[in-house]
């Protein structure tokens, strides 16, 4: 495991000097195993360069944000070109409109759009649009699921307030008799029902929503008046090219997009339908690049290959072939790898790994043959992969499955997942 | 006034079918005068292009991201560079050490600085940290100051909660008095004072930080443990080359920066002193466009030609060129307008004019010159101004006092602002 990283340790110690904790955030590889790099040169389809020159075949496609592949030409030159126009001006382009348009169009439940930054922007706004509409405060949603970074969704709580996220009452995915637990707790206060798309939270395995709960939750929001929302950053146009729940015939009244909407630039959605349209037009919300015209331009690049392109049919191919290929070296080598979610969106876990001591050794050599997998995060496959990446990384597996057989019976203890193994959480 | 504006009303009735209320947020143009054009084409250097190929001086730079010119060639080109080798990855690239490097050299009170993309990121991290770092929960603020759009500190609460809003106590800016007494009633649970660099609230004259009330604040926090923060989004670089509040000599412990710092590229950013370092460091925050790299050498560019040219004296002798010609042409016009903030960003208010209609009658006479300037929220100046377009704006003012003058006997009621004269907010 000798590498030459020596431009990723000396980054390290100068960030070490001027950025808290050395780096922050979900791309900090401080739970990943030491041999991760922190910081890269540049990336191309499907591939990323290390700072120290390695080269990968990138199964995280930035946690989603790549789509269509790294500095798309076709994506990019539009950006470009807006960018030569106007990007940030003193207000939108008529490719605000025209974007708006394209999202109504395209997701089935939408009759309107509006366009924001973050992620978190997006479903913060859903859940005070909801407020806002039913004039109630309650909001239900399942444990563990990841809705952002901000005070109320939060998922590790220091410096906020439990005030933050009062009115919140939380429910298992996928359990219909918790989820009418929830809501009967939340008696005639039931603004919304916020709901992952499938399971992805870290460390455990994925699943995929049961119609019986998507149906569920679809009724108790209609017989109380209160608003379904669907949080589509992480697994929105992975999974269908509409709200990912329209692939189980669930449609729910707001929905949030993100990450890879603009293939990477910087822009998330916020749509919804006619039910909450006035509140979502009285809500106080905006920030200083939110009408920025380029990622705009992007983004109506991007949902033009969404529309015209076979990238969802293509991922999907790639998908099969990379879990059928891994659970064949796997059985092989006589490890039980649990590969959960959908196929476009894996995660692998090992049974019998509480601290993951397996994951890592078996990430550590996949990174070592060139292939970035993620031990504990679900990862994302993109349209500029090809069956012969795939292949690649299905040879890098039966390495790695090599390498983890002999090295299984004196693998060390992961100390910085020892909370995993004491049933804790970060 | 009769302009063809009709893309612009053609742009109008499609957005409101497909965004709720036709536009939202500060970009919105519900609040200004009707002839105030909703959709841009272009913009190049200190001037916009509607979509109805009508041109401006923007007085308005975007609400300030515009700091250096639209379309600037040297941040653009590094911008476009960066893009190609890499921007939204799967780990930030050594740029954000860089960045961070940069601006701690620049900054004078910080040690250390996080990225991030919206304001209110950057003002929601320095809140957490506040109260990671102090244990505490209360946070002192100036009523009317906006530090964001989130539901902690919305300006409009429609939607959010008073539980958002817990543990926050309000005081009048400037006033040493009325600080005193919030800081008194936080008791030994104060967090942070949340202090403006000037007071910019929109609607009402802006003032400068008095020595007093800023040395005071400091004074404070340094007796009772917590942390002083200085919310620069807005002003920053507009002021100093460093943290605003170092004009007047107090150092807060921590500030944040966002708009122009990477020239309208979308990129906040949090900086701090040591004592608050181990609490940035713990608190749980990130975004996944906040690595991006593109922007990040963007802020780069900017920050050098921040270091390297002499555009605050520029715009800062621009500005004082506005004040003293405006005055002039004001006092000769007979109109009692008054002009507050620093010249750099300036608010025109006039005398006895509850609803604003001499305000919208002025700025709307500017507009049909071809200067864009704002009623009632303070506007920027940027280093692309020249002498010649500043004397252009005065040749303008000349005539628009001129108008005003012709109609201020007869000027119709602002409607939509009525809730100013009648003692309310928006």
């Amino acid at each position: 495991m000798a590498r030459a990283n020596s431009r990723d340790r000396e980054l390290r110690e100068r960030a070490a000097a001027v950025i808290p904790g050395g780096m922050y955030g979900h791309q900090s590889t401080a739970l990943l195993p030491d041999d991760y790099p922190q910081y890269f040169e540049r990336g191309e389809g499907a591939h990323i360069w290390d700072v120290d020159g390695k080269r990968y075949l990138d199964m995280m496609c930035a946690y989603g944000p790549n789509l269509f592949g790294y500095a798309n030409p076709q994506i990019d030159a539009a950006f470009v070109r807006q960018l030569g126009l106007g990007d940030t001006l003193t207000g939108p382009t008529a490719l605000m409109v025209e974007l708006a348009e394209a999202f109504v169009a395209m997701v089935g439940h939408a009759d309107w759009a509006m366009f924001c930054k973050n992620g978190t922007d997006a479903t913060t706004m859903a859940l005070t649009t909801a407020r806002a509409h039913t004039r109630r405060k309650t909001v239900v949603r399942a444990k563990g699921a990841y809705h952002g970074a901000a005070p109320w969704c939060v998922p590790r709580p220091t410096g906020t307030l439990e005030t933050d996220r009062a009115y919140q009452i939380i429910c298992d995915y996928n359990d219909v008799a918790s989820l009418e637990a929830a809501v009967a707790q939340a008696g005639d206060d039931l603004a919304c029902i916020f709901a992952a798309p499938f399971k992805h939270d870290a460390f455990i395995d994925q699943a995929e929503p049961e119609l019986a709960y998507a149906r569920r939750a679809r009724e108790l929001c209609d017989a109380t008046g209160a608003l379904l929302v669907v949080d589509d950053v992480r697994a929105g146009l992975r999974i269908a090219r509409d709200c990912s729940w329209a692939k189980i015939g669930v449609q729910p009244d707001l929905s949030t997009f993100g990450k890879c909407v603009a293939n990477g630039h910087a822009l998330s959605v916020f749509v919804g339908n006619n039910k909450a349209r006035n509140a979502a037009a009285k809500i106080f919300v905006t920030g200083s690049f939110w009408f920025q015209a380029a990622p705009m331009a992007a983004a109506i690049e991007t949902l033009g290959l969404v529309r015209e392109t076979d990238y969802l049919e293509r991922i999907t191919g790639l998908g099969e072939r990379l879990r059928d290929g891994l659970a064949e070296r796997a059985k092989a080598a006589g490890f039980a790898m649990r590969q959960t979610g959908p196929v476009t969106m894996p995660l692998f876990l090992f049974d019998d790994d509480p601290d993951l001591r397996k994951g890592f050794c078996f990430s550590s050599a996949m990174l070592e043959r060139g292939v970035y997998v993620h031990p504990w995060h679900n990862m994302f496959l993109c349209a500029a992969m090809t069956q012969a990446d795939i292949d690649g990384a299905l040879a890098a597996a039966e390495g790695a499955f090599g390498d983890l057989a002999r090295q299984s019976a004196t693998l060390p203890p992961v100390g910085k997942l020892a909370f995993l193994a004491a049933g804790g959480t970060r």
